[in-house]
């Protein structure tokens, strides 16, 4: 069976960092060990520094970012509650599914894809939601939505945020921003491999966790007694033990380059390639201001690809000539946009430096 | 921060094949990129030989076991369906909570911890159920239930069983059985770290999955899409990649070795120590002839312990100074029973030989 090392540039998983493959070799130790539980309540105080945010209740969810996700709703939304929620793209659209399956009223706000959403829009959709729930990025557009000015204007409301595709990448100021519910995922900029999905839970959410949620995995009234519990921690499932060695030695390779320096990172390299593109004449697809760094959106050049070659020729041939993977287009946009990832480990200058040459070399035939 | 490498002689997890561990190693794939859907059938291919059926829709659930729990009951379960649950232990429980949360109304039958399910007793329980669920390896009480005479009768009902201590230990045999839906761990007897839940569900079951169930995340119609969509394949979530070359590695180490020579591996290993235990004086505690060879329960010998010596002192001193792992009881058998498992690598003669030596040491004081 063929197994290649690829340059993941698509919209994640990302490289991950060397430490982290090395992380998977440690022995494995049992869910109740004092050594494991030690090594969990680290990842937890990783992820507050991470998030930027006191949070006691910060863990990693036991499933992929769309268990996070679950996760944020089901805890909080009983049926009939009002969700407001942004939309601009797939994983907008998402949470209004994931919402409604929690029995939510869901007030949607749209925007188009590839811009952002206004948070006035957001604020004025109802006088008195439950939750006002956006996505920091959007991974299927390469937006930014701007996150800072709903805390203070959320009134009784609890503020959801997903920061899959932004944490590590791009500043997020959980507590600063007044936000209540965050989840990310793994293989974004954290440069760890997917199956974990951070989570961290403000205190006043932690008050308004329902009693008894839809999903008995997901149900953090018993997830917390596990990792939170102290001296009384109770079993509740059997925790992904290697893939939280592998989250902890990625943020602790984040931390030790620094948050504000992978930032810089992030964004010097996802300001050459997006320079680069310009200048090879393809037009960014994300609106002006609110491109993300980390993740690039581009319109297909259909009028300059080779004669009888179609985008996905043109993602078979970085895959198959280059070992580079890009991202295709989500639902209305496949086929006519490509999302190029420059996350966590792969946000490296040479890999910017290799896609532009090979990109050069395909379009010109 | 400490990392002991421990024998792993609990209710799971167990220490994993070298190959699993080297498996983590391998670069990322994206979850689209041909060759990890290559190894994505493949890994399904191994699991439909390990539960020994021929149903398309097997593959593992991004979550732990009791992930697979969750799938298996939400994706079938409408307000209102009569659930006929056995219960004699932690596992039973958890499914009637988990039924119950997806509005089932829930008939349990119930038998004492440490003994059996009588299948009849299931049969009887309703005269029209949607689902008759049970555990095959009840891993709180070390028992066995039998599932071979339940297909036969079950009449229109699915039948759903939870085998995530029995797959790779004793004898699964799906297709013969006549089971509808299974779920399963990595982390007992396959001797893959916890991460992934395996799960196979039957042509006849796939046709009554719900139009929308209640989790987003576990929705077998949107997932099914992805892991057996062919040429059409839609992204539902990322998979967790690399816990799927962890799987995919240890399902290749146990088919090498042959399945029956697993089961008479953990079988020889499981008879030795509980012959060890019960020549050392130990009382078995679940009932004779449901013992389960990979998870062997015994009483705690309060009145042999070294004076001053708790049970819980015990286990720490296994622990601490030998370094092995057993478990302890659950539910109102904490401080009454313990739980020593021999499941996937673990399974060795030496551990059995390391283990009683240990246990001789301690209770000599």
């Amino acid at each position: 069976m063929t197994h290649s090392d690829r340059i993941l540039m698509g919209p994640g998983p990302c490289n991950p960092y060397p430490e982290v493959i090395e992380a998977f070799g440690r022995p494995v130790l049992g869910h109740l060990d004092p050594e494991f539980i030690s090594l969990l309540d680290d990842t937890g105080e990783r992820l507050r520094q991470v998030f930027r945010t006191d949070n006691p209740l910060t863990f990693p969810v036991s499933g992929t970012g769309s268990a996070g996700m679950e996760a944020a709703f089901v805890n909080f939304v009983e049926p009939g509650d009002v969700v407001v929620i942004g939309v601009n793209g797939v994983f907008g659209g998402r949470m209004c599914d994931v919402a409604a399956r929690a029995g939510a009223e869901v007030v949607r706000v749209d925007a188009a894809w590839g811009t952002a959403i206004e948070p006035q829009q957001l604020l004025d959709a109802h006088p008195d939601p439950k939750i006002i729930a956006v996505v920091h990025a959007e991974t299927s557009t390469g937006v930014r939505n701007d996150i800072a000015d709903l805390g203070a204007a959320k009134g009784d409301a609890l503020l959801l945020i997903d920061c899959v595709t932004s944490v590590g990448g791009i500043p997020v100021e959980l507590d600063e921003w007044g936000v209540d519910i965050a989840y990310s995922g793994t293989q974004k900029c954290l440069g760890v491999p997917p199956g974990l999905a951070p989570l961290s839970v403000s205190p006043a959410a932690v008050e308004r966790i329902i009693e008894r949620p839809q999903s008995w995995y997901l149900d953090l009234n018993m997830i917390a007694r596990y990792v939170t519990g102290g001296s009384a921690r109770a079993y509740h499932h059997t925790a992904p033990i290697s893939m939280i060695y592998a989250l902890h030695a990625g943020l602790g390779v984040l931390l030790d380059e620094g948050l504000v320096a992978s930032f810089v990172r992030h964004q010097s390299c996802g300001d050459t390639l997006q320079t680069g593109l310009v200048e090879m004449g393809f037009e960014m697809f994300a609106e002006q201001g609110h491109q993300l760094p980390q993740l690039t959106t581009v319109v297909v050049p259909t009028d300059r690809l080779p004669a009888g070659v179609g985008e996905a020729d043109v993602r078979r041939q970085l895959l198959g000539h280059y070992g580079i993977e890009i991202g295709g287009g989500l639902g209305e946009f496949a086929g006519k946009v490509w999302r190029i990832g420059l996350m966590g480990h792969t946000a490296r200058r040479r890999n910017v430096t290799l896609l532009l040459g090979a990109l050069g070399e395909i379009l010109a035939g």
